[in-house]
């Protein structure tokens, strides 16, 4: 009768406890409980209402028996996953992760997971990056002539390239080392510029992150819409391209 | 034997030249004749072999049985299709226009044409443009809460609201004369942006016009793609959403 | 032998605890106290050291005694001024006021007190703005042929044109209801863009805001520029020009 | 009586044309002659009047006493100014070179003539590129902490590193090869951006050109600023500079 889709979140860093609020914030969705990974005192509560386990005490499986989700959604650590994917597995709750610092065991567990329970993982979650990476995949085709540069902007402490960047390049068929071009400066939230180059005209399609909580904003997107899907391994990308297509028709 | 796409002109002002030019550069199509308006003596030749009428003077029956084109490209003014919609319809000649100021009774003249042969008109024909209105149009969808600004930068002497902006707003289901922002400094060729404002992300669609030669290339991208199609009224829009839907097949 | 220049605040709403902790982060200065209008218990304290007052309680001219400082900050409401500016006027207290609502009244309630003591205000106190301010106002010097818009997008709620963009169009002699425009979208924290065109370059001066905490670090470049300058009444273009002036010598 | 200002110039390439179309263009000058390396057919005459030299069968001390000019401007090549400088000094005509590709031996050539007329060399001619600099370097001293980069964007096939680009990154004291971004993409006809970074504010200065016409814009700028100066060695950012002074005073 109660449509409300029902949520378990694991991390509640930074980017955890934005997300967190998002989902505290839509009607649709239910945050039922948090796990994090420091048991050091919580400075102010999300709110009183949702209970918050420390993971290396956790019994999950009595968890999700005694409080039962429909989806976990992962904004923790990479090694995280490789707790809870067979039992979540097990009990076709599916998967929401948006941790970029996955290596290849930690992707093997979850496409293993994916028989069993919906998966989606991409390491930018976001509705807008993954928008102006399916419309840059689609420009690619229409103008294959066309020059393509990626520019990202962050703060000066971001040592590393954007991975979210890399994948934008990767994705549209370019070589990440010779065409990301990486801007450290000040306090730069988060920028990503593709920039289309033609001989008479120039096309940019940007995307400026105002705030983490936008993640949030994401993982509700991907959750709608996986609701009741059949198991299997998903991404962000192709969720919006499928909604590309539905728009078209 | 031959697949040379052959082609006629009307107009030969500033934007007419580089079109012109364009089609000059392109082994896939050959430019057979160009009719202009005026008959003040051509400063300059775009090319010894290009023969170039006066169009008062012009006898257009006779003309395209000397010498028969598939389409002609149309970068006069608005009254031109009135005298050559009938005959060039007659004789299956694709109509590509590109002419911005029509009435109602010019869009008439070429839906009556298109009966009978290829007709695409749209106001600005250049992929950029077009690119970021179907783009555009599919992000309304996926994000039907987000807000929408249309902004156009031009030179100081525009004086009119950009037609091509209009347009941008139109498509996108916004009133024109709340959503579009027109900025009127120095010597801007042609900018326009579509701003979508998420609470947590910005997401721009920009396209910067460097010169006119960028329609030419335009004129090229509808040419190719209504070569040998049925008889009908067409836009570029409607091409490039073809495009997208096929880059996603 | 102690060159800490110490401070008192009024407010502490969004901005004023932005502020504060950027005075708590700078060994220069030292935020002795901190008065705020609300009686709402705080939801979490700045730093256990810094005392909090209620302005409707507050003997100001016992605290002043007992707690002695060089400045104080306002970052509250317009009515504040009316209440301290002769008690901190008396002591030779300087004032810097970031209130962005003032009508006559409060200004010249200000002028009074800067016959005695240092006053500085400014509806943006940003070492960002003023400096584009400055460049601007030299470039209409050096080119007073260039077009010049101004461009200002905020989120969506903001109903009102930015007092900034206002002023920015006022300083650079421009009537603001013709050349400030105003864009607004989603969640955009603030920008401020002005536009200088030229047939054949165009040259843009563009400010983003991140977040509040700027409001802090101009405030502390306020202080530490008038730390022991005569009374007067001051403003951060006037410092930032001085600035400019001193920086070219 | 005539204070029009006789001007000659070296160099009638794409740059050299647009330039001298600006001095005709503006009646405070008169564009006397113009020397051109190449004895290739001119396709288009700028003006009947303008009698057009080669430069290897040129007599110039013949030229400068039978058609007398102020200054000469040089769009031309690097050794050009090694056959001009000995005879120019001697008369006193001045001289304005925006050479890019100068080597030491060039520029002590320039230097030497210096010794006797006014002598004026910037790689980068144009106002707007002079203002970001001479306003970048400002804001360097005010904000000695904030984060710098620039950023240049450029047509596809210019493969070098923009020298204007190197020159704006040394006067701000930045390793070029560290802090300048260029990006290659398409037609754009040139742009320049440095970015400032503070933790919550970012500012842009920006330079798009349009054409090269803002060569010959900056030229006139020079030459009626230093008509009548005593001879020297002058630079572009030393007249911005001298014009931030003066609009600041």
């Amino acid at each position: 009768m109660n449509n409300t889709i029902k949520i378990g979140m694991f991390g509640l860093g930074k980017a955890g406890k934005e997300v967190a609020e998002q989902f505290l914030n839509d009607p649709a969705v239910k945050l039922c409980w948090i796990v994090r990974g420091s048991n050091t005192p919580l400075t102010e509560h999300l709110s009183e209402d949702i209970p918050v386990y420390i993971s290396s005490e956790l019994d999950l499986a009595k968890l999700i028996k005694d409080k039962p989700v429909d989806f976990i959604v992962d904004f923790s650590s990479a090694d995280a996953c490789l707790g809870y994917a067979d039992i979540l597995a097990a009990h076709k709750i599916g998967i929401i992760s948006a941790v970029s610092a996955y290596q290849e065991h930690h992707l093997n567990c979850l496409r293993e997971a994916s028989k069993k329970t919906v998966v989606l993982y991409s390491p930018n979650i976001t509705l807008g990056i993954n928008f102006i990476i399916i419309a840059g995949k689609i420009l690619r085709k229409l103008a294959p002539h066309a020059g393509v540069e990626v520019i990202e902007e962050h703060f000066h402490n971001k040592k590393e390239v954007s991975g979210t960047a890399i994948r934008i390049a990767e994705l549209l068929g370019l070589d990440p080392k010779k065409h990301v071009n990486s801007i450290r400066v000040g306090g730069i939230v988060g920028r990503h510029e593709i920039i289309f180059g033609f001989p008479n005209q120039t096309l940019r399609l940007t995307h400026d992150s105002i705030s983490r909580a936008a993640f949030g904003q994401g993982a509700l997107y991907a959750i709608k819409n996986l609701y009741r899907r059949p198991e299997g391994f998903y991404t962000m990308e192709q969720l919006v391209s499928e909604g590309f297509s539905a728009a078209l028709a």
